[in-house]
């Protein structure tokens, strides 16, 4: 019965995101969806990749919490189109959410579209939203181990960043290991180390992001 | 229809939680279900706790995981008696994994139990596993307004631990609003401030656990 009902959910789901994945494809909106665990950085990751953006190509934020609208506060003081959606006690985003917030925000054609999804290692992984990107987000002190642990949320990245790489000094993490354990998922993805706080490595990923842009 | 089998599934949840809880206060076995972010330290925390614990009391660990058993192992290597779930893709632990697991177990009268959830700060929060106490680990690096987003889980602690307290100096960390967000939501859950790295805070999270003993 559960498992009946979770297959009309993510079928009703992937009509949706077929439906958002349409409307990006012809407005060339590129789609990231931003998904990590609670507190890896995924608002500071956007923010620094918006401000690099910024004056060469539209920007706008679709912001998914469970409840409060801190993030999107702090995206919309630095005059960002941002739409927040409160998912009310809900443990990941889906396509109709998506659909409602791109209809309310009117996202200029050629934009970047970030889209943060809750906190949440697990469940986002498998509601499409019909994003052109997929994008995870690890930090370096949730360990070197998390591949291992969230096995689906990594096969399914199509770009994974490894954040706060300035707290490596104070912090038993072990490199060998954390790639070792995506490339046993994931071949393709590419994996940027960055900073944050100091910065390093931010524009590499925004390199990454301009040459995989939407055309 | 998703609402209504939700419904069902923590209605059945509920009937085998209560009797984990029967079996749990009959053989005064204090049972804790720890539940926080990926890497925020679950396994450290109980690896400490167990270290200051054994000698004095039976000690048992259920570990909670998607995949892998690398945190079992851990446990295992220091001779604790410990069984692992994975749960195969789901997001959360329920009461009849727990039931299953304490079969295997074999868990001593008197003895403490820990319950190692799937790191999630969502889902967990909805399935009552008939533990006597839940507990929310926090770590600083996740930020202090993990309480602001994720208020389910923090309402429902009956004991909150900030871990990861030696990385203070290195992050952004605003305690009182961290203190703030707790208050606003949950007035008698204690909070102890740990550090599993140098070993500071254990001893009163400890002392806190002896007093609140299933008698």
């Amino acid at each position: 019965m559960e498992i009946k009902v979770m297959k009309n959910i993510l079928y009703a789901n992937q009509k949706l995101a077929e439906e958002n994945r349409a409307l990006f494809n012809d407005k060339k909106i590129t789609s990231i969806n931003v998904m990590a665990s609670p507190g890896a950085g995924k608002t500071s990751v956007i923010l620094k990749t918006m401000e690099a953006l910024r004056g060469e190509v539209g920007v706008a934020v679709i912001e998914g919490d469970i409840a409060s609208s801190i993030d999107a506060e702090k995206i919309d003081s630095l005059g960002i189109p941002v739409v927040q959606i409160n998912t009310g006690g809900g443990c990941h985003l889906d396509a109709n959410m998506i659909k409602e917030a791109v209809g309310d925000l009117r996202v200029k054609d050629g934009s970047v579209l970030f889209i943060e999804n809750v906190g949440n290692l697990v469940c986002p992984s498998s509601f499409d939203l019909g994003e052109g990107i997929k994008m995870v987000i690890a930090s370096v002190p949730e360990g070197h181990d998390k591949p291992y642990k969230y096995t689906s949320m990594f096969e399914a990245a199509d770009a994974i960043i490894l954040n706060k790489v300035d707290l490596m000094p104070y912090i038993d993490f072990d490199r060998d290991s954390f790639y070792k354990g995506i490339k046993a998922l994931n071949e393709k993805a590419p994996v940027f180390e960055i900073s944050c706080r100091t910065g390093e490595g931010i524009d590499e990923f925004v390199k990454w992001l301009k040459d995989n842009r939407t055309k």
